[in-house]
């Protein structure tokens, strides 16, 4: 028996999120039955995060135990195998023996689609928000600058647990545009629950000169008791990367850069 | 009652194609339930063309006769109103009452999308289709060349009537690449049946160096009795834009540009 480290991807249009619950269908689950055909033994595999219901991924990282004699490419093939059309896993290596996606994890990169626009249009939506009237991308730019740094959160979400700590720090955080498409690109050691959601609502405010730029740092220089209202849409947000220290990438071992 | 033109787009996933028949979902069919809705007494609408069934379109045209007593945009917001989220209406405008969106039209633009990888992707296969091995740009674009101009596509569909000509005008064909990703665009006066499907099965071919690019272009002086095997899948193609002469442009009546 060893421990693997995969990355996986979803689609979470149709996953009442990542986590296991009764009765719902979630990517833990769907992960956990296409483990048990290969006779995994285990109750329940480790994720670096869990992402909200309706919130895609292409690099969420998770650890499992599994006796496996072949390479871990034919693991990956054999759970890809079991696996439905809207999950995958992209890619399988061996892991330390007491490696954990989510307490060895140093940084993790969210990104967010939208794109402005006074009508629907179906082959956007699945995966980017619509937004009307259109943002201005300079006021974005400024707003995302201002959360770089170490700093309390607390108005932009809240910790997993009741009395923990709010405060994260922000590597890197910043905004592109194409046409009439935008991305939001952040960097974090961590996020508290619905932080990326929370930002990205409350920087379009600022983006469509609703709210004042300087707003944003004022909520992480004086932080509100509890956190500010608004939600941008979960359609629009992938977890693209969780990011390890070196030893933790691929535990240095031969043959574990696959051929991608 | 004035005749209308509108530019649709439909993510064809859930679609057994554009056009209506008993007992299936079809893009031709929702847009008529919600025309249904605002008093249209009309029996069938007008279609530019019929994709296939997985097929999307960005900018299908459709035309039909309708008493509307305000302004075009109301008309576009009415029908969105009713319409399912996977088909929207994204413009509307007056048009002659001699209008039909097929044959007034002078050109038809389609974009193939495809990636590169060895691996499942949740998040891209819905728009795209996964090719593996790897195709290479510089074949696929000597390729795409080859189709460019009036040529017998006998090799590439059937007419869409028996005794139909299969001699068609390709006006642009060619291939962009952005890292495991590529893109096919061909603009032609109009195309045969599964013609682009055939087009890029073909030249993934030549991409991959399993058939030599000479093919592509002896299929076109020599062309065979039936059309040669192999389709692209659905998911990878849509429908970007139908063309019309100037005039049709809009009927060059006041207030036809909408703010988009």
């Amino acid at each position: 028996m060893a421990r693997y480290q995969a990355e996986i991807a979803y689609d979470g249009t149709r996953f009442h999120g990542f986590q296991r619950q009764a009765q719902v269908r979630t990517v833990q689950g769907e992960v956990e039955t296409a483990l048990g055909r290969l006779d995994w033994p285990g109750d329940a595999i480790l994720g670096a995060g869990r992402t909200d219901a309706g919130v895609h991924a292409a690099g969420q990282v998770i650890a499992f135990d599994l006796t496996w004699n072949h390479p871990p490419e034919d693991l990956r093939d054999a759970m890809n195998a079991h696996l439905p059309p809207d999950v995958a896993v992209r890619r399988v290596r061996p892991a330390r023996a007491d490696f954990h996606p989510r307490t060895d994890a140093v940084a993790r990169h969210y990104r967010y689609h939208l794109f402005c626009d006074p009508v629907r249009d179906p082959l956007r939506e699945r995966y980017a928000w619509r937004v009307w009237p259109s943002v201005r991308l300079e006021p974005l730019v400024a707003a995302a600058r201002a959360l770089e740094g170490r700093h309390d959160f607390a108005a932009f979400g809240s910790p997993m647990h009741a009395e923990g700590s709010t405060e994260r720090v922000v590597y890197r955080s910043g905004w592109r545009q194409r046409g009439s498409a935008f991305e939001f690109d952040i960097v974090a050691n961590a996020f508290l629950y619905h932080m990326v959601r929370r930002l990205v609502n409350a920087q379009v405010a600022v983006g469509q000169s609703r709210v004042r730029v300087e707003t944003i740092g004022e909520h992480l220089t004086e932080p509100p008791a509890v956190p500010i209202q608004g939600l941008a849409p979960p359609e629009g947000l992938v977890l693209l990367e969780v990011n390890y220290p070196p030893a933790e990438a691929g535990d240095g071992s031969e043959g574990v850069k696959e051929t991608l």
